[in-house]
């Protein structure tokens, strides 16, 4: 098999189990216990969170939450409240949702406009903040095209604007991806474990110390009052060592990953397959469009031999389209072949060559099809 | 070691981890995704579901959570908006400080008081019931003195009342545990899986299907839209495999806890050890007080002959004395020795016979000292 859908999620890192799993079987203790074992498990999160922590500076904290889409309704609902706040049409569900929820709610929601690589359209952007905005949410990688906003830049030019603005990104394709750092312009940023090799039911909220988030669950007071629940110590511990991992590499993996995507892309037959993706783009993630058939069927047919893709959307019937490339402008053909291929760090030059040529081969076969 | 603090959190169950692990380490894939890698992962997740609902009336379905604490805030915040709600005094703090949130937003907020082994008194909780009354929440097993409430009973007497009542059951340390089957006065019942062998990070809320729940979180509309975070498979798996386990030994399980709990009684040196739990209390969970001394030195003492128990209390300075207790009734004396013991199938005689024996030594011993 080869697995070219690590945007969805990608496969946890072995040694980062190994090293943790006695969080599993041994060591399973309740880190707000008062003995010895408890007191040490809750050490265990602490170690855990600097290893995030060492990354920032001292301005920042982190709350461990159940997942990416946890972190980020807890930074919206904490703070997209009153004037008007704004997002991009380029976001991920987990935020997308929570401002349609905001809408509901009364709320004046303002949508920037992408460009055609599905970064944020920053002109667009900036025209919408004015002396009533009082939260923005812009993602940091969009994780259908895997256009890289420039948070920094963009946190920055608002702030500018209205220097009271609360600024915040999902991470959640770039944490542990991108080369980059937090800067003080950004006060919250979303991230998860199971797209860098943690698991599923991990993530945290990278949040400004000074910011007093609303509690999304309350009860027994764990994170700080921030999020109650018996923390999850296994799985916070295995996303601080893939994190660990991933960050002590980022740079020689960014550039493998991007040698990846070249070869992709030299490969592709580029008369049959539209490339949406742009240099732009975070090498990990490769928007496609084999214009006029059916990205799925394609899927279907890699799958057959063996390469496994993804459609860049979640098709339904109600919505056989991507609300995030519809947005970058493109048209119906170019969305019924829309397809995601995403890579990771496992990935290797022959899987690409041998997916890449099976891809092509694939379209080939069904544009002769329909011409037939 | 001999833990005997089962009630706070629980060794996950070996075959129940090597069972899933293949979820863990392999069969990682998003159970969104289209290919069949991913609708197979979806299947998991489904039969995963049906482990518990097979225990259910065809009226019920269950929703995955990532923690007791989570569904409980869900049932809560869902269902409590108007009119007037009521719960215990006995209740975890996942429910207590919920309805105290409600209290901040301006809803009427009743609290039932207790017996003094921690049951809601009936009388009075029915007394609070009015026309007005829109949702109850009562624990099933208290958390800190085991006191079993009969929530069937219960609902079946506040319907009475008032047929429009919402009922929903804190289940979290009788799920797996208590022989019960909920009945169709039940609406919700939150469940944990850490509790029972399952994995910290995973949860469930069990609905009735005719009830809309508010999600909780907003995104990818996971878990029938009502729960959107990319499902935690693994945490998923191990807490299906773990129920089944507990669930097919229940009457078997309970009966032998019930003999530890009468081995543990018949041994104790009631004269210097009072026994707060009572017969009809789990026999899981056993509160005790060494009354004017410290609990948690009596706590560390053990702790030096390896003996791992609980305080029942999550102490601070701010908050020296178990808000459950003194909501029983005792006084300062009673809450400053205040101890819990809880057993799991896993806990022998023998570990009962050395751990009551020390115990009766390390009080009897501090009472020396603090005689002289």
């Amino acid at each position: 098999m080869i697995y070219l859908d690590n945007a969805a999620t990608t496969k946890p890192l072995f040694n980062a189990i190994k090293e943790c799993e006695k969080y599993l079987n041994d060591e399973y203790f309740n880190p707000s216990a008062k003995y010895k074992q408890g007191i040490e498990t809750k050490k265990v999160i602490e170690r855990a969170r600097k290893v995030f922590l060492d990354d920032l500076s001292s301005n920042f904290d982190v709350v461990f939450t159940s997942c990416g889409t946890e972190a980020d309704n807890t930074a919206i609902f904490s703070f997209a409240k009153r004037g008007n706040v704004i997002t991009s049409l380029g976001e991920h569900s987990a935020v997308y949702e929570c401002f349609n929820q905001l809408k509901i709610k009364g709320v004046e929601v303002r949508f920037a406009k992408l460009l055609p690589d599905g970064r944020v359209d920053k002109e667009h952007l900036l025209s919408l903040v004015d002396e009533k905005t009082t939260f923005v949410s812009i993602v940091h990688v969009n994780n259908e095209t895997g256009g890289i906003n420039d948070i920094c830049d963009l946190a920055n030019a608002i702030k500018r604007k209205n220097p009271s603005v609360i600024f915040h990104s999902d991470g959640v394709q770039a944490f542990g991806k991108l080369p980059y750092n937090l800067t003080d312009d950004i006060d919250l940023y979303s991230v998860s474990a199971h797209k860098i090799g943690g698991l599923k039911g991990t993530g945290a909220l990278i949040k400004k110390k000074k910011l007093t988030l609303t509690p999304y669950l309350f009860g027994g007071g764990q994170e700080n009052g921030l999020r109650s629940g018996t923390e999850n110590v296994f799985g916070i511990t295995v996303f601080a060592s893939a994190y660990k991992q991933k960050r002590d590499k980022i740079t020689e993996n960014f550039n493998y990953a991007l040698s990846l995507k070249e070869l992709f892309l030299k490969n592709l037959n580029t008369e049959i397959i539209k490339v949406i993706s742009t240099e732009f783009c975070s090498p990990y993630v490769l928007s496609l469009s084999a214009e006029g058939l059916r990205g799925e069927v394609i899927l279907h047919m890699m799958e057959e031999f063996g390469v496994i893709i993804g459609t860049g959307s979640a098709c339904s019937s109600k919505n056989p389209h991507s609300r995030i490339l519809k947005e970058c402008g493109f048209g119906a053909k170019t969305l019924d072949g829309a397809l995601r291929i995403s890579f990771s760090n496992f990935t290797t030059k022959d899987d690409v060559l041998f997916a890449v040529e099976k891809l092509n081969e694939c379209v080939k076969k069904l544009k002769g099809i329909m011409r037939k």
